[in-house]
């Protein structure tokens, strides 16, 4: 594998970085900023205190405070990586202050609600908001798990809106690829139909699969039978539940979409299966399967850093 | 990895074991039989002449036959590994032969369409009928991909029939043993109810679902967004579509079943998203995590050979 981002001195074009919650992916993104050398001072925020201690430690961030309004104090730009349903409140405590001309953005896994929030706490307009997801995890989380690296080769969404400033959504663009990523800009409804089709669906047909042969099988016995294809089909289901819960409530209406589409297609197949239709089965069969090739390829050139 | 089958020398309990169909399960328990030392001939039944001919050459069996009937004569153990829609048809044209005492067995991912099948064409009690089915596969298909290997530390249930003789039973177990299986006897009904839950219906899934996105985005676009998760939830629409197609006709009842069962836990998913309740989300996602973590230990105690 070929590492695409060679270091070259780089000069500083932001002063203060402030990233709000440093789990795997604030505590990520704030030490790839700090190792890329484009910020001058990266401050981390976090309300427990053994992980702004860490943070510190594992040069993770330049300092750590507990208190978001000192921590704010000439930013330049804010990260807020915070759970999904915690972003209300964050947004509401950041109205009140004096944040200046900073730029502030976000890691959301979706994106509808976390600008209606935006929009409610600073009742305006919003010129120096830029919304944005990457779509990169890990099996691990925490700050102790924090990586510069976690981003490279991934896909990060911006969304911003209507009224985003050229100059602040470069000022993010341009972090996220210093990371490493792969930056796509996109409509914040596009953001959420297509999270919802390529991610959030998936995730509750798994989940909801495994749980109902579970809750049906007498101790679990009929996992016993159950092949690798079974393995990878509901590997998504071991994910964490609460940030899944999370997920669902703040993209609720273009799940509810996603699903009802899925219902839909999948009430067709039933009926070619109850009536023994073999030419509709192999029909949808195949398509899908070339289909999941063409997937298939894309992952792949996007794995040799080619895409 | 610690190879739990060692080789001594073995008395031959079969003398001749007749495989219908050499495609990569048939060729792959031919091989397998016929390196375990437990029969005197292993004889192939192939239509197509190149696969007959390669079966010979690769050592997959000691001859081949094009004509059944031929095939048949003396033989001890026939298995039947044809494509599932084409059980009947064999059954039938078995059923006009006069098969002794041979002991009749077949590897179909469905049980009981072919037991209706059998009962339909023997049109009496079937005390020699063992059937079978391997919970194994490879990517790759064909009498050239023939292992012996291929179904070692693999489950194969045996679904023998209220009437199946206890000897019958006894050479088909000892054979799958014989290639490394680890061997299960369950009734029909309860096999097809199984793999319908643990298989059919996660292929139906997978297959409606990259069907369902990709024919509504103009040029798969959306897969683009798609990450990792996602490709191991769809990896198994990337399954053969016949043999799907197959499948869904052979086991329609149990599917129908399957999926009616999962449709009503969907619908309760629904409701909690549309109704925002965290509370019933976060209980199916935390159960579900458990059983896949648990089913998760119980394929790796598989793959170690503990099991």
């Amino acid at each position: 594998m070929v590492d695409v981002i060679t270091r070259q001195p780089v000069t500083p074009i932001i002063g203060r970085l402030v990233v709000v919650g440093l789990g795997l992916i604030g505590g990520s993104f704030a030490k790839g900023a700090r190792e890329s050398g484009l910020c001058r001072e990266v401050v981390g925020v976090d309300q427990h205190a053994p992980s702004r201690a860490r943070a510190v430690e594992l040069g993770v961030v330049d300092r750590c405070e507990a208190d978001l309004a000192r921590a704010c104090e000439g930013a330049d730009v804010i990260q807020l990586a915070v759970p999904i349903l915690a972003m209300e409140k964050l947004l509401a405590m950041l109205a009140k202050l004096d944040l200046g001309n900073a730029v502030l953005t976000d890691v959301g896994s979706a994106k509808g609600n976390i600008v209606r929030a935006a929009r409610e706490a600073f009742g305006t307009s919003l010129p120096r908001f830029v919304p944005g997801h990457p779509i990169a995890g890990s099996e691990q989380s925490g700050v102790e798990a924090s990586n510069g690296r976690l981003f490279r080769r991934h896909k990060v969404i911006l969304t911003p809106l209507p009224e985003t400033d050229a100059a602040a959504l470069d000022v993010v663009d341009t972090l996220w690829r210093a990371l490493g990523a792969d930056v796509e800009h996109m409509q914040v409804e596009r953001h959420d139909e297509v999270l919802a089709a390529t991610s959030h669906l998936p995730h509750l047909l798994a989940f909801g699969l495994v749980d109902s042969l579970a809750k049906r099988s007498e101790n679990l016995d009929i996992f016993r039978y159950a092949a690798g294809g079974f393995r990878d089909f509901t590997r998504i289901a071991g994910s964490d539940p609460v940030m899944w819960r999370d997920i669902f409530l703040g993209n609720r209406e273009a799940v509810l979409h996603a699903l009802d589409t899925f219902r839909t297609d999948l009430d067709d197949l039933r009926e070619a299966v109850d009536a023994g239709d073999g030419e509709q089965l192999l029909d949808v069969f195949t398509r899908a399967r070339s289909a999941r090739e063409h997937f298939g390829k894309l992952l792949n050139q996007a794995k040799e850093g080619k895409s």
